[in-house]
């Protein structure tokens, strides 16, 4: 964007990932596309189930999505039309959730679009005893998965790209993680504890969490665990250099 | 993929990517993909020109890849289609420079496809007085930018998946960056300087030549700069989890 405009800010953004104990493959699809207006957006679907069948769902819903993102199409209609897609073509009889997040550099907002029981965790110091009495906003108003009944929507939310926000967005494998044991993660409680010992980046926050939860399963992972950590941070530097790295287990 | 199919190896891909100085936007697209069949590609596009103009060339080629790559489609027909796609679109007036590089778990092997007068670096430490005197091999066969004449092919490299290796694909921006000033960037020689200072991870090796090539052109990039590290290394834990990390300033 025109060097005039720069607000100054840096969008940091960390995935990670890992499938049910002893299934082939993740269910889930993660994906991070370049808007062409400007911004990045990035799709995560959960496909019913789990292993090979769950990851043909979640790939052709991710797919659709991310190919009608790379042509400019509004989030709204990009999360409408993966419904319509899925349920065309399997007949209404299989569900995904599905999380849209998009840097729309345009509007300059951040936009949440949620198709997921799963709520979405926003943090911010700023919020503290302004909009929130502890900084913190969850997005969890009813959501309904794809793909099953007719006109699904997404709940959306729209906020303006401001420094120190936080978002954690997940799967349920995430949100669930320790149910069976009894002891049930706390992601507030654990992002809570991280921020006062220092953990401020979503790489770091990211990796944290996802280990807990794992450890919470007893090491074997209940189900398809995705997690998405994105973090609006003022810039340290004035370069314009964008950077990403992926590491991938085979 | 199957925990028994583990090859006990890790994917680590950095890429690192700045506008030319003075433009609105990089002209160039790189993103990355899951491949349906397990593994994922990387598709870096430089559009001929600079700014806007060259930036809606390298989003309609980078796009059309990346929607072939996700349905699967093998990556010679991708580079193909891609030809072909743009020709169709711009009348044959318009060029761009593509390189595919893609993990493929189906076929355990590492593809290369250029499109692009610039070389991709390839380095093993296994290859010194085997296969090469110094373990470098350089893709350099003459290679053509996509988009002008009839019928035009990719360059294709393929290779076994195997530890310590390690390869550099970029655009004429960091390959010919400080040529402006008599002191052209020697990308081999920097790598070597690195390794043998013992920075050997991608995004550690990403950052250095980004940083080395603005500093040549004096800190204005005389041309769009993009650049992919890729490493094929020994998995330092048995843990199945996969990460990403973007950063992009705005």
């Amino acid at each position: 964007m025109p060097t005039a405009l720069r607000l100054g800010l840096t969008l940091e953004l960390a995935v990670a990932k890992v499938g049910k104990y002893a299934t082939s493959e993740s269910g889930d699809s993660v994906e991070v596309v370049e808007r062409p207006h400007g911004g990045l957006s990035v799709v995560m679907v959960d496909g019913q189930r789990s292993g090979k069948a769950a990851k043909a769902i979640s790939n052709i819903v991710a797919r659709k999505a991310m190919a009608l993102l790379a042509d400019g199409v509004r989030d709204g209609a990009v999360a409408r039309a993966a419904h319509d897609y899925l349920r065309t073509q399997r007949g209404g009889k299989v569900s995904a959730t599905l999380n849209l997040v998009s840097i729309d550099l345009e509007s300059r907002t951040l936009v949440l679009l949620r198709n997921n029981h799963c709520p979405t965790l926003l943090y911010n110091p700023k919020w503290i005893g302004v909009t929130t009495p502890d900084g913190w906003q969850y997005l969890n108003e009813p959501s309904e998965a794809i793909g099953i009944h007719a006109r699904t929507r997404p709940i959306a939310t729209e906020l303006p790209l401001q420094p120190d926000l936080l978002a954690f967005i997940f799967t349920d494998g995430i949100w669930t993680a320790g149910e069976r044991s009894g002891q049930r993660i706390s992601l507030p409680l654990l992002v809570r504890e991280a921020l006062a010992a220092g953990v401020t980046q979503p790489k770091d926050l990211a990796n944290l969490l996802l280990a807990r939860a794992i450890e919470l399963d007893q090491g074997r992972p209940a189900d398809d665990m995705s997690l998405v950590v994105l973090a609006i941070l003022h810039s340290q530097t004035a370069e314009d250099v964008r950077r990403m790295t992926v590491s991938v287990p085979f």
